[in-house]
């Protein structure tokens, strides 16, 4: 077990910062790490009190109170110099820790991702990846929402990106990759697409021409690749969606005496269902091409989420990712293409 | 009840032309419509023999039994002028249909309407909306699919168009008009939503701003407005996500003979709630801003689905949509935003 250590952002998040905290604490335990929790100090150290942990070196903590909420501009994080967003981004780029973790402000961890901890080398716009479930596995989304108006130079990264990704962290060989479009046959598509398909021809990804909104959670892809704005379009619309569903389901079953005791009675099966849905489950969205692993939760992200999306912190560090996205960015994209 | 008469395209769609013009028989018996059945002629014949509507006069055979198959590119449509689709639309262009329906490719449906039917005055661009449930009612979308790399002014149109069918087509007094874009101030999204912003500020809309993704099935917005490429993708993803959810959902409740029953038991619940959240029920997508009503419906349309599209292509030309949408882009864009 490698002895990694992490910043964990103890004030972003609904549950901030008991769930935080105690996601730390479970990590630190079962995985070995060691753990900066930023945050209001005195908060933090209450919480390790109440659990027996005050003290454990593996569980340091970082007074940084301020905080940067969800309805502030992400690039107030900027100017926040004690929040625990920038005091966090802080301990990674000066190697203290060697990734951050946040349920915060979306934004805001892509502002200090992006500009504290900074892009790894070869990487010209680090992107957000999300690992959608489908019914025959995952289908990885990326970009969806560190990059808009990117060119198509970009997409081709993100492609790369999420090639190595789905290879080096969900463990998929060689990845069909899809570019997002609306239509199958190249040509079809707006102006980026047009322009993007030919140049992923030349790559050495395993192209396999366009994809659709169809193909998002139908397993036909492995990485699907996008601008950010549509990306990030798309993954809320299918958050929303899934409440919505949930929502109208729940209306009609209020109806009938019969289908509530149906619904009872399905309790378990929609709940193992939940759980394959529910990316929180498997560690939230990382902001790939970072120097250091920056891992977004979801802002409902509870101890347990918490907890997955340090482990997968802790996985890109022992599967070498940057070393491999590096490589693959150097070998699979022709000189050409990639200036 | 006015005497309305549509081309009905009955070679397109998965059910064509048995469920086509099934659909075609129960519009003309229930609303009085005349039918030009377009298609298979010999085979349309049967269909109306088998029925005992062989002759009557509101039903009446146009022979095009050429197809654009689902493969096709949409723009063979254009050449092949022996097409049902083709055919239909010149029944429209030359004033004997007053609205075209077809199941058939989508693309070609867009391609007839625009380039055959043409567009109505002072529309540049037509686009097609679609009504998405939410558990408050339905949200318009526009334009999900008719264009991609559209102008700020192509979208200041598309929210008078979604304002128009909102307003006259389902009900919705003074629309709230939203933005697609992902962040909710001014300022956030990509270049497009930017430089589109201040212009649907000068607009008369009730325009409440950027709309995110997780607003489209939130029931926040009652138009929604976004480029096509974009719209398309939410469409097919959402489609998607659907049936992947479904699909999970049987897997996780195969598993246990106590959630099947649970199952079963919630059957009428289900079915209810797939009513309501099936666009099809509710007479398919319409390409707004074309000369005549021109509704594409999904692929799998049965029989009562075409009926519903004629119904709606019926209450386009009853409630003087295309009246009512040029007035509002005349008077609810300011003349500068127009050119």
């Amino acid at each position: 077990m490698e002895h990694y250590s992490f910043a964990l952002d103890c004030n972003g998040g609904d549950y901030a910062p008991l769930e935080i905290v105690r996601g730390g604490i479970l990590a630190s335990k079962e995985f070995g790490y060691k753990l900066f929790l930023v945050g209001d100090g005195k908060k933090i150290e209450a919480i390790l009190r109440k659990s027996g942990e005050l003290g454990n070196p593996l569980l340091e903590v970082v007074d940084a109170p301020e905080n940067v909420g969800f309805q502030e501009s992400p690039s107030s994080v900027l100017k926040k110099k004690n929040s625990s967003l920038y005091v966090g981004a802080k301990l990674v780029r000066e190697g203290k820790a060697q990734g951050l973790i946040s349920a915060g402000n979306t934004g805001a961890v892509l502002a200090v991702g992006k500009f504290i901890v900074g892009a790894e080398e070869e990487v010209e716009r680090p992107a957000i990846a999300v690992a959608l479930p489908n019914p025959k596995g995952k289908t990885v989304l990326i970009d969806v929402g560190a990059n808009v108006d990117s060119k198509p130079r970009h997409l081709v990264q993100f492609a790369v990106i999420g090639h190595t990704y789905a290879q080096e962290i969900l463990g998929i060989k060689n990845p069909r990759v899809g570019l997002l479009s609306i239509g199958e046959e190249e040509g079809k598509g707006n102006e980026l697409v047009k322009e993007t398909y030919p140049l992923l021809k030349q790559t050495g990804l395993n192209f396999l021409g366009n994809a659709e909104g169809r193909d998002i959670y139908a397993g036909t892809f492995d990485v699907i690749v996008c601008d950010g704005f549509v990306g990030n379009i798309i993954l809320k619309a299918s958050e929303s969606l899934g409440l919505a569903v949930v929502q109208m389901i729940k209306e009609e079953i209020k109806k009938s005496l019969l289908a509530k005791f149906g619904a009872f009675l399905l309790l378990p099966a929609l709940n193992s269902f939940r759980k394959k849905a529910d990316f929180t489950e498997y560690g939230g969205i990382p902001l790939l091409g970072a120097k250091k692993p920056v891992i977004i939760t979801h802002g409902k992200a509870n101890a347990k989420a918490i907890k997955n999306a340090i482990k997968v912190a802790g996985e890109f560090l022992s599967h070498d990712f940057n070393v491999k996205l590096v490589e693959n960015i150097r070998e699979l994209i022709p000189e050409e293409v990639r200036v």
